[in-house]
């Protein structure tokens, strides 16, 4: 169990996080190169097997018990009309988790993960940004908790995903804050907003950014996000703690994992970017990140689905990685 | 089993193949407009599971049994040197895939795919198409019935890998003749040439080119093709008559994949693109079938292995859209 009890502490832990295996690294670079193919011919595979192998700490580490973490929570700046469905709707899609009927169940079942789901105060909305911080501190360090102890230290993988009716204007308002340009550089039509929507959200961003000065990404975080973004904040900061890689999801993930990212810089090591989303600033993100995505298919749904979608893609190169022959044991000319 | 013995026999063939369920399409079309996610949400994976299903002719498919196929030929044409790589190499490969050790076995176990092996004469190579036609009639349509005939009836997803040490050059050849203009075009590193290898690389297609003056489709495939071609487009040409949507691997397959549409337009419809390869004009050859991959990670193996590591796109399509509750099954308000 994580103990912090404020952000400075939370950010303490942040700074004292573990960095990759350097043994592993090297060993598994080894391994890669007397592997039988043409040296590079996997491509983003061998990169990937590389990085997952020098953060489990095993030169030939094997990708058996994936986990999603879904976290879900309700916006008071939906009050301003931000979103084309419902708040209700939040509730009723952690039912649908529940049941086993969301595109993300069907995802964990496709590639062997396991998947949770944490509803956090729906029927306490954050309060609307535009009139004052959308959280106390106790608020979010509380939704930070969560996120942290919802992750399992036997996982092998994490992704996080989200469901909040509101949130991908959450999202923009502490992208804004954090990496700059004003709301209409990072509002985007989330769940099918006409222009007029747009045009709405990004007045809402520009009135948070204007009201909450601090750029202290913690704060930003309280200010302009939501319990949800908190909640994948501290599951990711959490896999890192335990060693534990993580494929980030779209518009909504990335900007809570900027949050780790500019407090600590080198904080989001352990993640790959799962998918570019359809969500139009999301490749921004990523480039301001640093993070080149794995699958880009035009998803924009957010609960996790486009890093559940890759989870694919990094089991075949870990499985690569770790299941070839070298060319001495198969007997093979190299070249 | 195929009933033909003339390459005139199997462009017959092809005529006569069937086109999508068009009812299942609509079916398709209609259950995913009523899953609980905003309309379009999951992108290009429910163009995918649409696809799917009017090939499966089932509204709502299972994608359970994947075969991936793997045919490896030896080639004359090593004779100029356009390989990095011994001839050797390919047999070597190939008690390799029977081993278990190579890339595509990891890949094909991590997706539940079944897989098979065919060596194709691997010591009687073609001849050298700087010289003559690299195969006689006779040799063609055998390699096209031994592809036929490979494909499992009950499969419902192919993927056609292929291994033979100087297939780029024969794959750039065909290209070449089929999609125009010249060697340099077309040719590339393959397993690893330098700049003085992709240049003899280019004369050898441009020698080719001059000698073998028919377009043709299949007469560019016997010309200038090679056996483990001719097996890739005789088994894509047989999951159509059985329908199998296939998922194409990269250069090489894609090469006499081109046969295909070359003699037919739309004899590629269930096909979908697997990835782009690093072999350099693998997107030229897509962009002139029409055909948008869905992996771009720079692979550049061969074996099938960029096909076989988009299985998961596919099966994650396919899952979300057969598994998912409609928004009456969940009762999650629709916007």
């Amino acid at each position: 169990m994580a103990q912090f009890s404020t952000l400075s502490e939370f950010a303490a832990l942040l700074a004292a996080a573990p960095d990759v295996d350097a043994q592993a690294l090297v060993g598994a670079q080894e391994r890669n190169a007397q592997l039988t193919k043409p040296p590079g011919a996997l491509g983003r595979l061998e990169e990937l097997a590389i990085w997952y192998a020098s953060w489990r700490g095993a030169e030939r580490p094997s990708l058996d018990a994936p986990q999603i973490v879904i976290f879900a929570g309700n916006h008071g700046v939906c009050a301003q009309g931000v979103s084309a469905f419902p708040p209700e709707v939040t509730e009723q899609m952690v039912a649908n988790f529940e049941h086993g009927g969301a595109a993300i169940n069907q995802l964990a079942k496709t590639f062997g993960a396991k998947m949770d789901v944490h509803a956090l105060e729906l029927d306490r909305p954050t309060a609307d940004f535009t009139q004052e911080p959308a959280m106390s501190e106790a608020d979010c360090v509380a939704a930070l908790l969560t996120g942290w102890n919802a992750v399992d230290a036997s996982a092998d993988l994490l992704v996080t995903g989200e469901m909040g009716i509101g949130n991908t204007t959450t999202g923009a308002a502490v992208a804004a804050a954090l990496l700059g340009g004003a709301g209409a550089d990072w509002v985007g039509r989330g769940t099918g907003v006409d222009d007029a929507g747009i045009a709405n959200k990004a007045r809402v961003v520009d009135e948070g950014l204007a009201l909450h000065k601090s750029r202290v990404p913690l704060d930003v975080l309280r200010c302009l996000g939501g319990r949800e973004l908190a909640a994948m904040v501290g599951a990711i900061a959490a896999a890192r703690a335990h060693r534990i890689p993580v494929i980030l999801d779209g518009f909504i993930c990335t900007a809570a994992a900027s949050v780790l990212e500019k407090t600590r810089a080198g904080a989001l090591d352990h993640c790959v970017a799962g998918h570019l989303s359809a969500e139009g600033a999301h490749g921004k993100m990523l480039d301001a990140l640093g993070k080149k995505p794995l699958l880009s298919l035009g998803l924009r749904l957010g609960e996790g689905s486009g890093g559940a979608a890759a989870i694919g893609v990094l089991k075949a190169a870990v499985a690569c990685h770790s299941g070839m022959a070298t060319f001495a044991e198969a007997g093979v000319s190299d070249g």
